[in-house]
């Protein structure tokens, strides 16, 4: 039993089609499925139930029946459909997409054109996958690097059977409430992995894609049973390749040796200012090739489908390496007289060159129609990829029985459930602890997290000693050491964070926290804002949040940045000012699945101050002294992070004179913003206009905090290089600003 | 003579070393100089007085001494000063560096320990330059892109003869207010190009640099006259090498073919984290090859001082392709218990390690010591800079004779003089002039500028025809045409901002512009901000600012950027909302030299509004309509750029309904905020509390605007995918919200 569980995850999706091949020439009503008896719930997070045509004799199919198939499978290894059905099926596709594009008069209609028959393999003879249940753990995962050509994508889904884009979702392309939007977006979009759009994050995503399922099959495929075995694809774009960011995730691909990921490199020699040799000639294969990857190129990406198949054959049969195929195609590929310019790129053909194209690829079909053969033909994925994940399920029950720890532990990051009490892993402080930097605070909890989430992996951008972030427990990610946890992205932040996002995304359990100075998130905001955007909760560990820093000077400094995220919507931006405020961020980052968090901590030692709290922390905004009574203090004053201590210095001073000060600590905005109006009336009570705020950095936006009568002590120009203690003097933060403020406004 | 003087650019910087080796050998006061009578005043921006040192007997030389002494430099080709000097010289380099981070117990040893011979090379062998006058204009640059190794920059500043980098100085290394702060900053030391430190921007600066020597040499020079003719040298890391943003840039040089950059890889296998084995395995020969690079590797940079000069000489020799010199070296060479190690590259050595360095290297001088035989040997470049200074003034005076036009369009590109007159070219519109969106009403304004400022050049990130940043009158900058002014960047927006800098920092007259989509400006943060950093008046040309792009979804629309931008400091945002206010922008930003301008601009058509205008943008706010008395208005609409319209249209309803409204475009925060208090009073009285604000973006930071009793209309939440109407009023940014607000309010 052992030996033939094994292979059968390696021969599984040649099986499903041939299977599927034959249920297809038959009526619905007669098809063949492969489920077995019993299916485990949690094989997606949100498993959707199985189309009605799924009935009950199907599950019934006997494990012996399920290797005479199996063995069928193999021999029609390279069976494929006629080829003028494939024809027809890629003209479909092209035409979904000029048709959708046309009637929203709005879109991309030329890469959909050139890429269908990529795509066309990809979605009907390569990629194992259950239309039913987008969440199935173990499928393929697909990007659409190039995301301005989503349409590929929908036509794709929808052919494959994807409840996520019926015909009426075609028909509302790119309209308001659509789940169809202008780029792919996974919010929107069961079936569509990640968002893009902005270029080269999504094969940046697919590299921490791919990291995802090298690490986990390492930790938990045994000899005979390999549970976690699946491909990442992508299509990326000439723009893509353009990006920096594509640069940065595709050295690390090829440092890490992600054989499983195979990207398709679309290259049609247009960009939307129009031939790419105004800006883009270099040798794209060369460079690859020097990232570490092994490049195929398949000339003529237009019609040579055999071209693409063997393509991708060689690429799964290289290991080691990441693949890039370079297909060469026509953008627009079919219009008569747009097609390989840039005005085919990004706008509507327009009515007449529609009709043109429909004459020049002999489509007499009206607009959105799926022909009824090639809907035939494509409606074979629903069983099979029933059938797909069924066999998986039966493949992870084997599993469980004999490998029930790992189990328990694969189940939780499939589901994304968090261990039971993991909270309580997290240290607490009294003020009575050594003053500690928040950097050095955070690597305890970093490590204290480690031992209880499964799924936590992480690292820093070439500043681990710097941004304290070693699980000390684990050794590092590497090709030869894939099941480690300890993640090395060199100084490439932008690629880091996109990675991570890939990573949150490919199953809900998977926590990614990544690292480098909080000055050079402006390295990777394009990333951390698509974390905020789809929903990917990864953790931002920036260290080095202020002048705190010193020497190395403005170029290293924050000043806009806690402004700058405090402003973006569904961030957490979290400044916590010592060990009891870190363990409180934490808590908030781990607890947040679908909103990414951002930790600001300091260089500099911080005291652990009385009346801070972890709880405190969970409300954005909380006392933590106080020596008024009846909710009217003469003054209150607002602090967050390093200069919370600043802030209750001042507030002692002003009591040993008579007043009764507020202290409060603002370490989270958004959380504070999202309390009842009665807590946040006994915070800053209305009637009291008398507030200081201090924050080594910009005071835009504390306005709102402090109102048209207090005062904000902050830095509106840029930092310089000095010892820390020096610039904070210097630049006005200190205990005595705060009283002198203070005294003003009371 | 014509022929003579062309000759004399390519010989010179031999010539001059020739003389000044010569030179040094004698006593100072009988150092020959070769400077003619008149020198024009305008070589450099901040020409700094001579050295005293420079007798009115040096200016008399004459013409056909000249000569002589020129061909004596020929012969003298290869020589160099005596190994054991070099040796000496690199050696001191090392230690300035060693001593001077051990002072400040903080800073980065390894990379001028590893890299000060190519350092020396640089600095005493091959780059013309004029201590005395950092700013002239024909020097060769130089960038640290690894801008950690600053004390390497610092040091050869110190042995050249720099006034900016005194004993002095070198003690104050990274303490307040030092003109040698924690990595260079062009702004604190002259003589430093441009601000690095960040990984990555300084090779991109490069590029730029580059690329305005190879546009200007096009544009200017004559077959009898090469009046533009110097290098660009950089160094960089393997920290630079990871980052995206070199990747792009290097692409861009190596498909612009810019023959005259040159960079040294300071390739020493280690980076913070340790071993770069550990995330950095690629082939950067390779992919340089890919990028169109000449690579040469000089396998021994520690003492293979012969490879480095020969490794110059081949580069020059390369003309149609920029060379990467990758240098092998050992940081921290000469350490003998933390060379080749990540310890010695941030830290301090400890003084020990640096007694032990002393011993190992046989250095027996105190702290920060220049021996007496490398300060005379170093000596010469003070009369050699001023020759050759003095030598291309004659050169220049020459070709004042015989090309008076293009003499003065040079020197008003050196001086950044802007021509008089020049705000003259931009348009003026009326409420009849027919709606258009402010990117178009941008690209006018662009094309007029483009003919009176002769520096103007810019261009997009593969965008140009949606931000409308053609400038029609000119063809593209290519390699074979770079006497153009179009810039094709391709997708590859934090390349193009961070070359932008570069360009900008060439010579003052240079005014660079560069476009994508607002939303975009988060790849490009980084670079934005070290041109607000580092004083390079960029204009940033933003369009498709808001919601108002549609169908491309929340992607592609920019939320929290105006926030973002306006918390950052010296910068200028500016958000114009038709066409005098487009014009306005304008002005603002070409005549911010020192400060950055960003304009977002609206990718939708917006009408003329009655009362805008362009001095009221020069104010950053203003009223556009009253109806009120006595500065008492009921209720005070503010709105910026495509949200006006709605304010202005909000206040008609109202007046309608007799209400006293007045209506205020808050263009640019940062110019309101300079004004003075009357004239903000004047605008928005404090006795006015009723006020409403809407503006297409984040609310963060409009409190200060609204105060707490007004009501700002935005948008906290990410866009949607649809047409802009439909995503506009689902969004609430409506005529009708402001009334009902406003009605709140009042």
């Amino acid at each position: 039993m052992a030996s033939s569980t094994s292979s059968l995850t390696l021969s599984q999706v040649l099986l499903a089609r041939a299977i599927s091949h034959h249920a297809s020439t038959q009526s619905p009503d007669n098809r063949v499925s492969l489920s077995p008896r019993s299916l485990p719930a949690f094989s997606g997070l949100k498993s959707i139930a199985p189309r009605s045509t799924t009935s009950p004799r199907r599950r019934l199919l006997p494990t012996r029946q399920l290797r005479q198939v199996r063995a069928a499978a193999v021999e029609t290894l390279d069976a494929t459909a006629e080829a003028s059905l494939v024809e027809k099926s890629i003209n479909t596709i092209r035409f979904l997409a000029v048709d959708a594009v046309e009637k929203a008069n709005s879109g991309h209609p030329g890469l959909p054109m050139g890429c269908a028959p990529m795509g066309h393999i990809l979605y009907d003879e390569v990629m194992k996958y259950n239309p039913k249940n987008p969440y199935w753990f173990n499928r393929d995962r697909f990007v659409l690097s190039a995301g301005h050509g989503c349409m590929l994508q929908y036509a794709l889904l929808h052919l494959a059977g994807y409840d996520s884009v019926q015909e009426e979702d075609l028909k509302n392309f790119r309209q308001w409430g659509s789940r169809t939007p202008g780029h792919p977006e996974n919010f929107e979009t069961p079936g569509v992995e990640v968002t893009t759009g902005p270029l080269g994050q999504g094969i940046a995503n697919a590299v921490g894609l791919a990291l995802v399922e090298k690490h986990l099959a390492a930790r938990f495929n045994k000899p005979d049973n390999e549970i976690v075995d699946h491909y990442t694809y992508a299509i990326l774009g000439d723009g893509c390749q353009m990006e920096g960011v594509s640069n940065e995730a595709c050295s690390l691909a090829g440092h890490w040796g992600l054989g499983k990921l195979i990207a398709f490199y679309d290259d049609n020699h247009i960009s939307i200012d129009g031939d790419t040799d105004i800006a883009f000639t270099e040798n794209v294969d060369k460079r690859f090739e020097g990232l570490g990857w092994h490049v195929i190129w398949v000339k003529n990406g237009n019609t040579g489908f055999d071209d693409i198949r063997a393509a991708i054959k060689e690429a799964k049969a290289v290991k080691d390496k990441p693949t890039l195929i370079k297909v060469t195609t026509t953008i627009g590929y079919g219009s008569p007289n747009k097609a390989n310019s840039y005005s085919v790129h990004g706008s509507a053909l327009g009515a007449k060159e529609v009709d043109a194209t429909r004459k020049n690829l002999g489509w007499p079909y009206e607009p959105l129609h799926v022909p009824e053969d090639v809907k035939k033909h494509w409606s074979r994925h629903v069983p099979v990829g029933a059938a797909l994940e069924a066999e998986w399920n039966a493949k992870f029950a084997e599993y469980e029985k004999k490998y029930k720890e790992e189990a328990a532990q694969l189940k939780s990051l499939i589901t994304g459930a968090l261990p039971v009490g993991w909270e309580k892993a997290l240290p607490t402080y009294t003020p009575e602890s050594p003053a500690e930097a928040t950097r050095n605070l955070s690597q305890t909890c970093l490590n204290a997290l480690a031992t209880v989430l499964p799924g936590f992996v992480g690292g820093s951008a070439d500043l681990a000693s710097s941004n304290m972030t070693i699980m000390k427990m684990f050794g590092d990610f590497q090709k030869d050491t894939p099941e480690e946890r300890n993640l090395r992205f060199g100084v490439r932040e932008h690629g880091m964070g996109s990675i991570c996002n890939g990573i949150a995304l490919h199953s809900p359990g998977m926590i990614p926290y990544c690292a480098t100075f909080f000055v050079f998130t402006d390295y990777m905001r394009a990333a951390i804002r698509i974390s905020a955007l789809s929903e990917a909760g990864v953790i931002y560990v920036m260290t080095h949040d202020s002048i705190g820093l010193g020497e190395d000077g403005p170029t290293h400094q924050p000043i806009e940045h806690l402004a700058s995220f405090r402003a973006m919507p569904n961030i957490l931006m979290l400044r916590p000012a010592d060990g009891n405020e870190t363990v409180g961020a934490y808590k908030v980052a781990v607890a947040n699945r679908k909103r990414p968090s951002i930790l600001a901590l300091s260089r500099q030692k911080l005291p652990h101050l009385p009346g801070s709290s972890s709880e405190g922390v969970e409300k954005g905004g909380y006392i933590i002294s106080d020596n008024s009574s009846s909710n009217k203090p003469d003054v209150i004053l607002v602090g967050t992070g390093s200069e919370l201590e600043i802030a209750a210095k001042a507030g002692e001073e002003l009591r040993k004179e008579g007043k009764a000060v507020r202290v409060v600590s603002l370490v989270s905005w958004e959380l504070f913003d999202e309390q009842s109006n009665a807590y946040k009336e006994s915070v800053f009570p209305a009637a009291v206009s008398a507030r200081v705020s201090i924050e080594a950095g910009s005071t835009f936006g504390w306005e709102k905090i402090v109102g048209p009568k207090g005062k904000s002590i902050g830095i509106d120009r840029f930092g310089a290089s000095a010892p820390a203690g020096r610039i904070y003097k210097e630049l006005g933060l200190t205990v005595e600003a705060v009283i002198a403020s203070a005294k003003e406004v009371c």
